[in-house]
C-alpha cells in the first residue's frame, strides 16, 4: 500500500497537513520552509490553496521541492472525528492521508485534531493485525528522553493482548528509531513484584513473560527517572492522565520558579531557566511530533500548539520514520507475535 | 468503639508507633518531644521499652504528658502484612491499634509499613460500610495544597460504587478538615465531557451525578493545577502511579535545577531553591502524614522516611483529625449514601 523508502536515497515525500494546528497555515508553511534544506525530502503542503499560497509566497522557494496540493477545509478539535470525516471528505488531513494511500506520498504530518487524523488514517490505511485502534507512543519527558511510553492516550480499556501489542510496537520503535539494542520492556504498575498490580497488569504479566520481548517486569511511577526500562507499557487511560499531568506540572513549576528566581536573577536568565525546566517535563518543542503506531502507513502527529520549530521537528521525525522502514518492521513483528500466540492458543 | 474527642477540651491521646519508620525510634521520639508543648495532647510511645526509653532519656520530659507503652518488635516494609500480624501479635503497630480499640487512645500515628498499619487497623477497628479496604487520601502536591486526591494507592480495581465512596470520604475530609465549603468533587479522566473516559469512569459518572456530592464532572491530568475541583477521585492504581511519578519527578527536577543553578548562584541559595522545588512536588515534609480513610477509628500514616519534623506534623494532623470528629462524620455520610442508593436499587 504505502512505500517505505528505506533505501535512504530517494527523497521522502512528506504530505504536510498545512491547515491543522492552532497556528495554521502560517507556522506550518514556515516550518516546512525552515527544514527543507536539511532533509532529503519533498514537501507537499496540503491545504486550501489560497491561504497556503499566500504564506508560501513570503519565502523564496522557487527552486525548492515544496508543492501545494489542494484540499477544502479542515477538521477541528471540537468536531466528532468520524462525523467530520463524512461531512468534509476533502478536508486537509483526509486528502493528505489519501496521498499516502495512493502512493503519492510516503508519510503524513499533522498538527490538527488528533481524533480526525487517527480516524482518517485508520479509514484510508487500515490497522495492523491484532489492534483495535492505533496508539500513540514515544518519549514524552525531556528528563527521560530515551524512555518510550505506550499508549499515551487512545486505547482506554485494554485487554492483556492489546498491552502486549503495545510492547511489540514500543520495542520496535525503541530499537529501530531510537537505536536502543534489545530494549527493556516493562509494565507500569504499583510495585515491582509480579503479583503487584491491578487485574489488568496481573493478567498481562505472564503474557509478557512468555513473549519474545526483553520483559524486565513491572516498574512504578518513579521509574521514569531510574532507567530501569526503555519501553514502559500502560493503557491509554493511565498514559493520557500521566502526560497531561506532566504538562500541567511543568507549566506550574516554570511559573513557580520564575517567581522564586526573579528576586535574585535578571529576567532573561530567569526566562531561560524556566523555559528549560518546562522542556524537561514536556516533549521538547523542537521534536514537534510523534508517530502514530499501528496503522499501515507512516503518520506523524504533533501538538496543535506547535510553532514552526516544532513543525520542522515533526517533519524531520517523519523523514527518519520512513527511512528506517519502521512501519514494515512493526507490522512484521506484530504478525509474528500474533501468529505465535495464536498457534499456542490452538495447541 | 473509639472516642472522637471533638469537644476540643480533653487532651487527645495519641498512640505513636515509636518503632515504625526508617529512623525509628530516634526520630519518632524526637518529633514527639518537639511537638508536645504546642498541642493539647497526651503522647503514648508504643515500642520496645528499652530503646524508646533510651531515646526519651535524652530529653527533659519529666513534667510532660509523654508515656511509654510496651510492645515487642515491629512489622517491616518487606513483610507480608497479614502473615506478619499473625507472627508478631505484640508488634508496635498492633499494640497501638489495640489501644484505640480499647479506648485507651484516640488516634494512632505510624510511619511504619503501610500494609501492616492498614491490616492492623482493619482487623482491630473494622471497616466502614460499603468499603472493601481502607483508602488513602489527602493533598499530595505542594503546588496544589488544597486539592485532595482519593485513592492514593490501596484499592487497585474499583467498581463505580467504591469510587463514589471515595468521593464521599474525600468531600467529608475537604469540608471538615480543610475547611472547604461545599467541596467540588470530580472524576479523573481523559476529557471533561461526560462520555470521555474508560469504562470505569463512564459507569461512575451517572452515579456521581445522582449523588448528593457537589459533582463537577470529569477533570484531566492538568487540572491538578487549574483549580477546577477540590476533591479528585481515581482508583488506587492510577493514584499510586501518579504520586510515585510526582515524587520521582520532583527529585529529578531538583537535581536538574541544582546542576543548572550552581553555575550562577551560591551553593546554599541553590540548595534552598532545589529543596523548595522538591516540596512543590511532594507532600510538604512538615505535614508528615495523612489519615487512613474508611476504618472505624482515627489512623494517621506517614512516609517511612519522615524525620522528627514530619513526625511532629503527623501528630499535629492526628490531633486535629480527632478534634474535628472526622471519623464519625465520614461514617455517617457514607451510611447515608449507602442507604439512599440501597433504597433506590430496591425501589
Amino acid at each position: 500500500m504505502q512505500r517505505n523508502r528505506n533505501e535512504g536515497t530517494a527523497p521522502v515525500r512528506v504530505a504536510l497537513d498545512a491547515m491543522g494546528g492552532d497556528f495554521a497555515p502560517e507556522e506550518m508553511v514556515k516550518g516546512a520552509v525552515q527544514v527543507i534544506d536539511s532533509l532529503n525530502a519533498e514537501l507537499i503542503l496540503v491545504g486550501d490553496p489560497e491561504p497556503v499560497q499566500q504564506e508560501l509566497s513570503k519565502y523564496d522557494v522557487a527552486d525548492k521541492p515544496i508543492t501545494i496540493f489542494p484540499s477544502d477545509g479542515k477538521i477541528g478539535d471540537d468536531e466528532h472525528p468520524v462525523q467530520a470525516l463524512r461531512q468534509k471528505p476533502k478536508a486537509s488531513v483526509v486528502v493528505a492521508t489519501q496521498l499516502v494511500k495512493q502512493g503519492q506520498a510516503d508519510v503524513i504530518v499533522s498538527m490538527g485534531s488528533t481524533g480526525g487524523a487517527m480516524a482518517s488514517s485508520v479509514l484510508a490505511l487500515g490497522l495492523m493485525d491484532g489492534l483495535e485502534r492505533p496508539c500513540l507512543g514515544g518519549p514524552f519527558l525531556g528528563l527521560a528522553p530515551n524512555t518510550v511510553l505506550v499508549d499515551i492516550g487512545s486505547n482506554l480499556d485494554c485487554r492483556p493482548r492489546l498491552l502486549l501489542s503495545f510492547g511489540v510496537l514500543g520495542a520496535a520503535f525503541a530499537r529501530t528509531y531510537m537505536g536502543i539494542e534489545n530494549p527493556r520492556v516493562a509494565l507500569l504498575s504499583v510495585g515491582s513484584e509480579a503479583a503487584k498490580g491491578n487485574r489488568q497488569v496481573q493478567e498481562s504479566y505472564q503474557l509478557f513473560q512468555d513473549s519474545r520481548l526483553n520483559f524486565v517486569g513491572n516498574v512504578e511511577g518513579m521509574d521514569f527517572f531510574t532507567n530501569k526500562a526503555d519501553v514502559i507499557i500502560c493503557d491509554g487511560f493511565v498514559g493520557n492522565i500521566l502526560i497531561k499531568f506532566t504538562e500541567g506540572l511543568g507549566g506550574a513549576l516554570a511559573d513557580y520558579l520564575k517567581n522564586k528566581l526573579s528576586q535574585v536573577m535578571p529576567d532573561d536568565a530567569v526566562d531561560k531557566i524556566a523555559s528549560d525546566l518546562w522542556e524537561t517535563t514536556n516533549r521538547p518543542r523542537t521534536v514537534g511530533g510523534g508517530p502514530l503506531f499501528g496503522v499501515n502507513g507512516a503518520v506523524v502527529l504533533g501538538h496543535g500548539s506547535c510553532r514552526a520549530e516544532g513543525v520542522a521537528g515533526a517533519i524531520t521525525t517523519a523523514v527518519r520514520y520512513v527511512n528506517v522502514g519502521l512501519v514494515d518492521i512493526m507490522r512484521t513483528e506484530l504478525a509474528t507475535i500474533t501468529s505465535s500466540s495464536r498457534s499456542r492458543e490452538a495447541g
